[in-house]
């Protein structure tokens, strides 16, 4: 049986019950770590908490030994560990259609993600539109995209969860080029890059006035924001600011998360006051 | 302290190590009964796998003996127990916000919801729109606003989970004019219902052409839909089918949840053969 089990986001004793005992009863433990990371405890604490080795599992090694991963997993048990839930990202998805050909039954052990562990700053999650996940820039690469979602959202006064992009063991540009295992070191979103590709992304979108919908006009400088840092772990900050202020906030170590604030309800907006 | 903690939707061994150790130093442990149930154990078995007596706590105990659980909080640990993560319903809010009141620190412990775990069936948590509360009719109560949310998702492409109404300790209204505490029996919308109630409004919708925008064209009954129950227990199935045969599937025990699919990517299409 393939495991996909969800480690929840604070420290290693978010796992649930269920997901230890059947890490317990496993052959091989693989932890995913291109997706997400916890903010507090690495691998070793895993092993010694679990008492068992851990295979570490980078986006390369799952896109291209999904056959070691299943080996024999038929006959045995192969527990695969995700920070959050296991199937927020596509990519374990993929594990499981991969499973499936090889007729290996699989189980999830669902935990906390980012999704739904937001309501911790006291926005209702029913008051959430679509999730939108803001990737880094690069000097050739500015994506705008996400501001048409946001302003989607925002028309009808909902809320937007921003996923900030996370690049572990992304090979440099020179070094693919020239063919050699060589990796950049592991680079997180912070709330201030978000909110400077953000605003950045506005005036550019300001100047092509003429493609401007009414849409467009929703989300600015001004809009309320709400900074998450490290949800779930001791470590935890909550801070609100407009998007301009959020560009000199100092959230700390990651992950950090961004809330674009919609209409705000009664209790939300009592609730937003514990984090002023 | 009061821990808000959550327990997942399985069964009792999905809480969190954390959420385990926290109720073992609790002075007093409540479980809120109101917003959802686990399908598989109930108090008795809980009690004996916490270790500890469980105080049960329905919606009017919550809103009326806030009090009662606060007491020397300020002294002393207090767990409030929520199926599925702690925030996902209002009503936990005010619990939080009477606490600040009181100056009593608190803590939450996330667990996974039906906000996030409705990514068993394949679809892609971030292909979501807004969530969707879809109440139980009466006689002379028949709101149809969910379609509209409904649709504005479907414009998008995006995806709506609903969340189907639950009834937990409701006074009838003669037993309300009558001023007894008479209640009646649970009642947790299956599948069936929620098609039946969307099935109407549309044909509502329809009579009502003229008022009709653009929008309310794409829901019908050939739209495709998943169906979920007990989703994170043992007991998970996981249904497809257009609205219109919804009504016909028998999807067992409470509880139910519906997905309204959008727009679908190719991995999504995919994954949903997993349940043909």
């Amino acid at each position: 049986m393939l495991y996909l089990i969800g480690l929840g986001l604070g420290d290693k004793t978010d796992i649930t019950i269920k997901g230890l005992e059947l890490i317990k009863k496993s052959k091989r433990v693989y932890l995913e770590s291109y997706t997400s990371i916890y903010c507090q405890d690495d691998r070793n604490d895993l092993e010694t908490f679990y008492g068992c080795e851990i295979i570490p599992a980078d986006r390369e090694f799952v896109e291209l030994n999904s056959d070691e991963i299943l080996l024999n997993a038929d006959n045995e048990d192969v527990a695969f560990l995700v920070v959050g839930d296991p199937l927020g990202a596509t990519t374990h998805a993929d594990l499981i259609l991969r499973a499936k050909e090889k007729r290996i039954p699989y189980r999830l052990v669902h935990n906390a993600s980012i999704i739904n562990a937001c309501g911790c700053c006291g926005l209702q999650l029913y008051n959430f539109g679509e999730v939108v996940s803001i990737p880094l820039w690069t000097e050739t690469w500015r994506p705008t995209s996400f501001v048409d979602k946001i302003n989607s959202n925002l028309k009808r006064g909902l809320h937007t969860l921003c996923l900030l992009d996370i690049k572990v063991k992304e090979q440099s540009i020179e070094a693919m080029m020239k063919g050699r295992k060589e990796y950049e070191p592991p680079r997180f979103m912070t709330i201030n890059i978000a909110a400077k590709q953000l605003l950045d992304s506005l005036k550019e979108l300001q100047c092509n006035q003429d493609d401007l919908q009414e849409n467009n006009l929703l989300l600015t400088e001004e809009t309320l924001c709400v900074a998450l840092a490290r949800v779930g772990s001791e470590k935890q900050l909550i801070r609100k600011s407009s998007l301009k202020n959020l560009l000199e906030i100092d959230m700390g170590p990651p992950l950090h998360s961004l809330i674009i604030v919609g209409r705000l309800h009664h209790i939300e907006s009592e609730m937003l006051k514990l984090f002023d």
